[in-house]
């Protein structure tokens, strides 16, 4: 089956590789040529601009979005718009925020352009391993994809059956579903990031307690030095946090236990934040999900004003000297 | 080898039967006749008592303890004091708190009565998958028993070997691991246990956003009715937020997708609060897993005076009524 | 000094009686016709609808809207805008959104109407103690208003003075302050409430933590059981934790311990909401202000999702049975 | 009255001061030579130890120890407790964990010795304003120190009464209260303590929240820079957060408005944590004290293992480099 693909950063670049190994046939097109150039060397027809890209695709095309959020996504798919013609779809296969998804849907609609929005998990492993997919759109456009989604998703694998799931969607099993209507795709997306936040964020509280069981402030009896790469690695057989964020903890750890390339500081993505502002207009008590979003934005800073405040007022009511310098 | 098993409920009596089947000796006994019985006619030695069991046992014995935590664990070890010699071992496989474990190795040193401590995952799932285990002791009393804690252990199965391991402990990799002194086995299930409750209250959250999505209190357009169960299986395959809890998710969901079985009152065991308390002895900050556990205080509650006390503030300062019955 | 005031409820009654109580002359509408009536029989002047307000008012004029945030208040400002002329002033003293105020200033700043948005603190008790008001806005639209706020502030009183203050704005000291342009005044008042938020929620955990101490669940001999209203009135003396909210609490605990009356079903605004997401734009960590947040959500719900859930989970992994009707 | 006073820092120095002053007979020591000096020159009767301490005091005794919680407490208790008498009394004026309160007094009823634990908030303005106290033991040795806590307390001053108090004790509205029996004052005051961390918090937060309004990640055209001194002041009259803490924010952000003293490095004590602890132990959810603890072990860590593992996990998956020197 035919696909553009506009965008071959990491994701997009594996996705036009995992296509291209199933047989399909990708026109690709990025503003770096070099990658343009590679992809091409590796099977993928390289266009010159989306224009061209457009134009080497037979009707009705289908041409998939893999750029950053915002401003390069949003131009990208307003050009294609004007490009592209009735019957065709656009993928955004990034991180747009779903509301951007359910306002483009509703302005390609009378152009009679599909949009679908295609949450995508997998990071560097999807290659490989596969991508698991949550799609919104209109089911027929879905659906004419679906050739494109089952080459890109995982499938079955050797991974057990979920019993009592006689008669549903078969395609959920391979590794990608058909949420609901455009923007639902990324809003599940979202979601799935938020509790991926709340779950790094549990394991990382958890190391933090065990390495520091050797603190010299406990008691000598108390005290444990243990062993953080052992530890990871126990848990990945028979125990109840098995997963596969542990699965990499381990591989990190194996390597270096104190884990001191890292300084510390972690960025965070937008649907983090958009998972807890979601919460929050759904009244939804997201307790987990929000500490785990404050953490990575506290861990970027030195001190906090907040943090100095404490000070100040500690000083002001007991006396109690936090200063600079030893002031 | 030969192994007494004083506990024979849900995880004892498992334990019996594993070990049983890879041909180890155990003579049980529980304070549940039908119990003792019931391991008899599946190869286990039934003892009359404690007594009888420490008889049946050839010196250096070793007795696992599967008992609820405190009281029943910490009679039992000590009527085994007095009943055992030097030079052999006591076992408590149970959810002690460590600090217990910490005294009761100090007491039993001195009789020359080894004290193993061996914190159990695994659940309702270990007969058949094997038990994840965490053993603090004196390693000497530790090795002698490698056999009963490979036999119980999940072994390496299907699960990808981890990079970077080589020339580690080769028993991590069978799914068990002996951690330190006594009290470090149950130190590092404790946190294991924390980290467990992080991991669900990230998950419940999230579900929990994803649910209310088609709440009428968003804007009409901005609403979806997302499909709990399929989301919960198609994260099963590629996605980074699959874990083996998500799989028993998965299986939950797909029986009935409202959970109208359960009226959401959650349990909390000994093993979640220890965590916060010991990263509040270690002045490490845990957000995530303190927020896990007051999550499950408060699902147990109708209304707290916390609510109480807010609503009365409001009405003093704002003449907001939030009373009863609209009075 | 002249004043039009929109909206009679609680909040824009009393700041007619208040201003007309200071000598200015108010001219006052509502849809209610009941509440015109009587804030004229108090001295203000009635109008007939919004064209005979600004029809009684003399140029350059001001109008007061005091209205629910959302539709009502964007009703009253569009057709006042059609309304009044180049120099007028429209002030919102309600608790907009600020980004709305931003909106608003810029398209009415074409017209030459000024807009004013004032964050207006005090509640049932601003009538007699005067009104904390944080105000945005241009500056020579703001100062030529002064008269009126300096009226419904509640002045110097006999609260002492802070040092190092000299040269600053006497105004702030007199309890009202000029924030900044257009959404500066509701974005001060929003973080306002939202530390409202945060402070009464710490009161209540703690009077929660001291009535629980009498808890069976408790070692007979650490138990207590506390007077919570003699607790909350001896802090109002000498302590750290003195405030006015707990003078409120005081009050709510000396007429009734037990809070009987209030079911523990507490509403929230949407400022605490619009807080916590300023915190998240501006990536700053707001672990207490969330919590306030969310317990609030929690409190008007049965069960939620999420610890459904949980139990579900709990039930999977170890055969944990929190079903329904001891199912 | 006569009163005994061991320890003379900054608290037990002012006790004695504030005694002295209203006429009480203040026998003193410290191991500080020059302390006890310094108060015998302000009418204190200086001891030369102990022994000499309880020697000047006429039957029935109290002596009032003022000393850091756990070792220098528990020594100079068990001290007195040889040297005094049946029918003397100890009272513990300092920050004792309340579980040692209950252990004490149960200690020392065999002997006849009153214990009596005394909750002291009020910092370095407690010389001035007086001690809010809170009170836990026997009836009759509290009653017979009234004089003594009636004098330290800031009683009833200019602060209005709060109504429905009628026939309640008259102590509490002086500034002093008998909570209950030995341990119940600690109880109280370490409630107090966690209130404080909560409020403390809160205020931060939004001060935080405030201060980054200016931060250039925002839309150009919703950033302001607003005052947070004229903000703090501006709340002290009239508005809902109005409190002792604010007072002493608007006192610190007068001074230096960037609080640039500070390097935000913020010590807890042993209160906020017993707080936490003791929500656990009743099955209290305390998220607001617990997140206001959290924040201060963060503040004074450069950066945590936590936060290292969360960077490991991100490349893992996601090939996200968060290295140190832009590895």
């Amino acid at each position: 089956m035919q696909l553009g693909i506009v965008g071959l950063g990491r994701m997009g670049g594996n996705i036009a590789r995992r296509l291209t190994k199933a047989g399909h046939d990708c026109v690709v097109w990025d503003r770096n040529e070099a990658a343009v150039k590679e992809l091409g060397a590796e099977g993928s027809r390289p266009a010159g601009d989306l224009a061209d890209l457009v134009a080497k695709l037979d009707a009705p095309r289908a041409v998939w979005v893999m750029l950053p959020a915002g401003g390069p996504t949003e131009g990208t798919i307003a050009t294609l718009a004007g490009l592209l013609s009735p019957g065709d779809a656009i993928i955004d296969g990034g991180n747009s925020f779903y509301k951007d998804d359910i306002r483009r849907a509703a302005e390609l609609e009378p152009k009679g352009i599909h949009y679908i929005d295609v949450g995508t998990s997998g990071g560097v492993w999807g290659l490989e391993r596969g991508y698991c997919m949550m799609i919104g759109g209109v089911k027929e456009a879905v659906d004419r994809l679906d050739p494109i989604f089952a080459a890109l998703a995982p499938g079955r694998g050797d991974i057990p059956l979920t019993p009592s799931r006689e008669g549903r969607d078969l395609r959920v099993e391979q590794g990608y579903m058909h949420c609901g209507p455009a923007g639902s795709g990324h809003f599940v997306k979202m979601v799935h990031n938020g509790i991926e936040y709340g779950l790094m964020q549990a394991y990382a509280e958890g190391f933090d307690i065990l390495k520091n069981k050797k603190s010299e402030a406990l008691p000598a009896n108390e005290r444990f030095t243990l062993d953080m790469a052992d530890i990871a690695e126990v848990w990945r057989r028979g125990s109840v946090v098995s997963s596969w964020l542990l699965d990499l903890t381990s591989i990190a750890l194996a390597k270096d236990e104190t884990l001191g390339d890292y300084p510390g500081e972690v960025a965070d993505s937008g649907e983090g934040r958009w998972t807890v502002m979601a919460a929050i207009e759904e009244a939804v008590s997201a307790e987990v999900l929000s500490a785990a979003l404050y953490t990575r934005f506290r861990s970027r800073q030195d001190h906090t004003f907040s943090e100095k405040l404490l000070s100040a007022m500690r000083f002001q009511f007991g006396g109690h000297t936090e200063f600079k310098n030893g002031k």
